[in-house]
């Protein structure tokens, strides 16, 4: 048995995104139904719907930023109810006994997670179906709580852009004495900027684009440097304990090195692939500096970031658009046209 | 006043070491006057006398791992008497005043240490002379105490080979539990084995070569790794936490961070240059793994070091020449033709 669903699917790195009519498994005993009501757009929606990154799957429904409603739970689920705001993010499942899954780090996984899309369920080979549509099927121990104080269509995007850079601050233990860098203000950067700004740290952007100081401030940097700028990144030399590199594309990360302290980090979250130009070993061996790497955030970990949001009142600055919109998004989100999250409106896919 | 000195050096890239007179400065008040006994051969001597990295200053006496017995003291030193067992390393000042010197990590010192030659001081500008000579006249804070149960000649190379491995397995917390290879098997390589085996870690060698085994056996490994063969690559896949990484010139460090554990670090301790071929961040990504650098150890940790080799009875493996023989032994290290490091007997310079 099966359940009908609604949503947006494209059928080839070619085409555009269109209505689409699937099956979702029928509940198992510890799985929530979930209604989505709304789903923020990731640059790597796009890099999968267009097989930028190889390896996708057809048809394929986008989205890994959903929030909903709960419609029902198997008789195993008991910390999930009939009305509660849930969230899903990038993952939906994973092996739930090797070392990293039971640290709750499921990114991690030795039989690598379940993807909440272009993957097959690791149970019956379904293929798996993303936030682009009305309903979601998922097992509990993916499903977070979204506190109550926290406006839905902005939480959306701290399902993927708030853990991505989270779980780096957490990890190299951010707080009231550090100082961060963020490099590039996009989805994950502005929500870097806001994280570790409410963490306590004294943050700075690195932009190449003037333009984007005014809104870096606003988001919480307390300083924006210029990274095209000899000077202004002299003047910044040795500052930093953690960068956080979001930028999605082959960059040149040596120039950033000497603007790690002794012993910092700079860890990439937005790049896949070969670092070109190649890296100089020389910054990071005469000051003892790392380059890392981190990708989204475990289960516990994105529910202690909603749990923090929800305190400190932080959410993505969105724009809400319908889902009959989405290839223009897609296309505005290549010019980097957006500040700083798309989030589709669910609703509209009734319209 | 200046203290006439007998030793052994270049005086440009292409020529020979050969018998050279020199001043060494006239005491200081906090500094120990040293006879040296014995001075291990670094392939970063071999580097410097030949202008490898630039910036050469000639003529060059070199020599950074040297082991001498205290002549005299000036009167503001209390830590040092005549007589005294003691050692010099890599460095002979620093700033004293930075954080990373009150942190005990002079190797980063922000105005940059005195290296023991191919340097001039920073207070009186006189060139640095090294260990390849009679006499050293040193700052007692830079001076450490050789433990009385180890052997003279053997404890030479602990103040660059040994430090160099003891400092990034202190910093990443090796211990009991943890797992940790070595990449290369020269001076630095064996060193880092022993260290490695005395600290409790579970060891592995990654080696080019077969015919490395049965040594890396011996000197402390649990296990050998042929880099080159992919099926005994893949059979050691996410094992360590901490790679060591010893070899001294470019090299694909690609193939090693799939054997990086979640959160795992390779530390470069040998290469200065370009990562070439480029690095790929799949691997760093998809587990939070570090490429990281670190160069030589303060000096707290080189005394920490010292005593943990008497407490263990931990010497290098070393081959002692005559002075009169560098320039042989220079062409044989180009061949690592040394097992594990050339040690001088200083005696050999009045023969």
């Amino acid at each position: 048995m099966t359940m009908n669903v609604s949503g947006y699917a494209t059928k080839s790195a070619k085409d555009n995104l269109a209505p689409f009519r699937f099956d979702r498994r029928d509940p198992r005993d510890n799985d929530v139904v979930i209604e989505i009501l709304y789903c923020g757009v990731c640059h790597s929606d796009l890099h999968q719907a267009r097989n930028d990154w190889g390896g996708s799957i057809y048809p394929m429904v986008p989205g890994h930023e959903i929030i909903g409603r709960v419609i029902s739970v198997g008789p195993k689920v008991k910390r999930f109810k009939k009305g509660d705001n849930v969230g899903v993010g990038c993952m939906v499942d994973s092996c739930q006994h090797c070392d990293s899954c039971k640290e709750g780090l499921e990114q991690y996984c030795e039989e690598f997670p379940t993807f909440t899309y272009n993957a097959v369920d690791r149970h019956d080979k379904m293929p798996m179906y993303g936030g682009y549509s009305d309903k979601i099927v998922v097992s509990d121990k993916f499903v977070v709580k979204i506190p109550k104080n926290l406006d839905l269509k902005g939480a959306a995007p701290l399902l993927c852009a708030g853990i991505t850079t989270w779980s780096p601050l957490r990890h190299w233990k951010v707080g009231k004495n550090s100082k961060v860098a963020v490099i590039g203000l996009g989805g994950l950067g502005h929500m870097a900027l806001k994280l570790a700004k409410a963490l306590g740290a004294d943050v700075t952007l690195f932009t190449r684009s003037r333009s984007k100081e005014k809104d870096a401030r606003r988001l919480g940097a307390n300083c924006v440097v210029l990274s095209t700028d000899e000077k202004q990144m002299k003047a910044v030399k040795s500052k930093f304990d953690l960068i956080i590199d979001t930028v999605p594309s082959a960059h040149d990360i040596n120039p950033y090195l000497p603007t790690l302290s002794l012993s910092g980090t700079l860890v990439l979250v937005g790049y896949l692939g070969d670092l070109d130009p190649l890296l100089n070993t020389v910054s990071l061996i005469m000051g003892r500096k790392s380059v890392a790497g981190s990708v989204i955030g475990g289960i516990a970990e994105t529910q202690e970031m909603l749990d923090f949001c929800g305190k400190h009142g932080i959410t993505p600055d969105v724009e809400v658009i319908k889902i009959q919109d989405i290839n223009k998004a897609y296309e505005r989100l290549l010019k980097s046209d957006v500040k700083y999250r798309f989030v589709i409106d669910m609703a509209s896919l009734k319209g």
